[in-house]
């Protein structure tokens, strides 16, 4: 359940050890916070610790441009890797699509009836396919064909474009274009791919062909962060749908498609929400 | 991932408040304690606070036996409904079956096998068809058959027998009896029956035909904690199946097992870890 | 796999016997008719035979608008009920909402992109809400106002639009009124609802209320024909999603929202497909 | 639902073509066989029809040693890969295991109590571990120690001691040896695995372990026909259960146990009742 009051958001991790928590909890006690949420996990394989920890802000004692101030010397006890997210301050998420259209549509429509709590200043697109969806929802749109010979500059002008629009997140909506590595060096575990396999089976083009001729009985999609090797990012979520022999491989791009949405806004929920944490190639997903 | 050194479990409910996460964390860190587990939850509805918290321990300043004292003022503080428990206590569980095998085999199974941390002193029983299942796993097997003039008597005897074996917990498994209101307070939130539908869907006798006469497409098995109301009590656990018209009543019948399995030993499994907490009619689960 | 070619649905149920496959395939194969699907089922409780057979027109030797003639007498000798579809015959689907726009969306989009294979003349609400979606799509939206005192007028009116638009399927995308019994008889099986639990749990009003309060851990969707009798009608198509303590009120209604389009959309394939019939208060969904 | 009467299944496949359906169903009902259940299937892109036939024999004016001859020319006639079986004919079944003993239970639980409809005239081990649990279902255990170097020698007795026992399936119930290139030959589409991910991801050894290293949101089983390619046979059925951050490896373990019961006893069942085709590296699978 969501507060309706403005909250602060301390996202975590650090070595394990004792007495973070009632640090981070009498911090939070004595400047007169009230905790909605919290969320704590030990990794014990490398004893990391992980934490979410939300609070109303209303009678919190240290104005809002002061906590990260506050909170660095209890974050250098103990050896944080932190990030503090105030629930004021929406995201503002571009889209990234090529020609298909059901999880723009998806992604659009979830925003408007904010299940997912972003804006989205614009939609970028190697195509003009779906401008008019762009245009139906009041959001600009911007082309930028890409061919292998002006990949790099191409993506070196997206970049300036995101950076002049502040965007904080980038969702690839089946964009069927693969990043370069200085992009996605650019927005590290900011930029979330939706794939229409259960990674790791069928990286690469045409999963679902590859399903299909494989005879597999369930398919699946994932969501995950994209780093610089292909398909093999930190996955965020993953879902199922089975299919048996009576379904082509048109029934098994049908099905995906309701799969996709259905894994790609979780995942974009989750991350706009301050609920994901990256180790090494691993997820923590706070739900 | 459990913790192979001892621990000390903690579960709570209180009214929602500020303090209480630095209170009790700051009461385990000054005892030297190291936290493995910390799960909470707000009820915004009714302001009700919950907590599960586990700590190691080794090296831990109080005495076991002394916890409990140590910690009364805060609770007393908070107002806390409260339980600690200890991974050292295995409890003691008590099996009630009819004449289904099922249930019955797999919670054995699961408990051999140590994925279910129970003792099992006895298994109860109103027929004498499953006695050789006991046998094999060198249980007690004790005969109670009941008739209606015999019911509340027999009841008493059960109670008895279960108090002299301290028993923490019991588990229905497909018991195809109906308890008495007195048996049932004797073992309030201890007695974990399997029902074989998705409840509050098709209550009472025969769900699977009541099902079946629906033309549902999916089926369910639900594992809640017994009140006096039948069918009623806080459901722990819930899972489904899908089925279709080419399945008969006999098909759902065996769907159903597998689910009625798989249900009972998660819910068994969530309680036996101190991981469930009831409130009105509802539980929190900490999975 | 759907085929290319113009192909010939053929839709029956009858007292089982001996000799009914052998004779209808008979039929098709001496008139030179290729069959790409055939699906059929016996209910042995009822003792009822169940048949969807699909073939290609190309090369049959019957013209189409005489087929139904010169199938009679198989059907009358066998007792059948029976319908003929043709799949050049594209349905003609009326939907009807009131403020709700999730399933709207879902199914305009999903007939935009020919998921499903229907014309939508036409979108009826008794609220204007929605009005701005159905001129997104181009598709006129008629306005029909219904407080208790003009219940019945209002719903001949729209019979009578229905019917002057040769409306083969209505659809409730969420419509908020309970149609009455007339108009429920002028479209006997032709008239799809979603309703928003897993039935028959939750009949009526606010089911997802109904379900947080008490206190389930899976939630569902239902489509059914629409009969006389409140959310009773036989059972197009169910399914469920999880959900624990930490699901609030609106995160059901949300996490629901999803699901009542997947199982909304599913109902109307199967549908507009020719693959459901009805007996008694049950369906065979030929999947 | 089965027909409590003994029953002839006609399993084949051939080349797509018209009056496959009515030469065969004529072929039954001339001689007075009532069909119960009839399943087809079209492979469009290699134009292949597959189909499964059940006829109750009771009035069936063939005896059923004539029926074989009586039903070849069409068979002949129509260029048909077939299998003729019979209901009355319990197949035998063989299990091999290691050390593991929750599938051989489930297996060996479910053949005792019917829902499996197999003898069970054997288990053959590479250890000794499990013979008290084959004691108690009083099956004989073989015990076949495996070395590198006597693999093919231990192989060509397992194979004599099988074909001396009649043995009809072969069950690698969690069997840690790979089977050599002339056992797998000695019994083509008769050896059922099962394999603890949702192949094609994580094949070979470890599955839990790797899908845990690549942090997986899902973990699956997979149950297929052994080929000679490691793990790459046709699949029978595959399932998924949801894991995450929360479950160590030892619980996708635990959790992968229950899937691995539930897969391996669905494709167990599949074969049982005859309802499996393979073609290519795929399987019809008529549930």
């Amino acid at each position: 359940m969501k507060s309706q009051k403005a909250t602060a958001i301390l996202l975590l991790s650090c070595p394990d050890q004792k007495g973070i928590v009632a640090e981070i909890s009498s911090f939070i006690y004595k400047h007169n916070g009230n905790i909605i949420h919290s969320d704590q996990h030990t990794d014990f394989e490398t004893r990391t610790y992980f934490m979410r920890i939300e609070w109303e802000l209303e009678g919190f004692q240290i104005k809002d441009e002061q906590i990260e101030e506050a909170f660095s010397p209890i974050a250098k006890k103990f050896n944080m890797n932190w990030e503090l997210h105030f629930s004021k301050n929406i995201k503002r998420m571009a889209i990234f699509v090529s020609k298909l259209d059901h999880c723009l549509y998806d992604v659009l429509l979830k925003t408007k009836s904010k299940e997912l709590n972003a804006e989205i200043p614009l939609v970028i697109s190697n195509h003009m396919d779906l401008k008019p969806i762009a245009d139906y929802f009041n959001i600009p749109f911007h082309h930028f064909p890409v061919i292998p010979e002006n990949k790099e500059e191409v993506e070196k002008k997206e970049i300036e474009l995101l950076k002049s629009r502040n965007i904080d997140l980038i969702v690839l909506a089946r964009y069927m274009q693969i990043l370069g590595p200085s992009f996605v060096k650019a927005y590290p575990n900011k930029i979330i791919n939706i794939h229409h396999s259960f990674l790791p089976a069928f990286i690469g083009a045409k999963p679902y062909q590859q399903a299909y001729n494989r005879g597999v009985k369930v398919i699946g999609a994932t969501s995950h962060y994209v780093t610089e090797e292909l398909d093999n990012g930190p996955i965020i979520e993953q879902d199922v749908i089975r299919v048996s022999h009576r379904d082509s491989l048109e029934d098994f791009i049908q099905k995906g498609k309701e799969l996709e949405k259905i894994v790609l806004s979780r995942a974009i929920k989750y991350h706009l929400e301050d609920k994901t944490l990256v180790f090494g190639n691993k997820t923590v997903v706070f739900d």
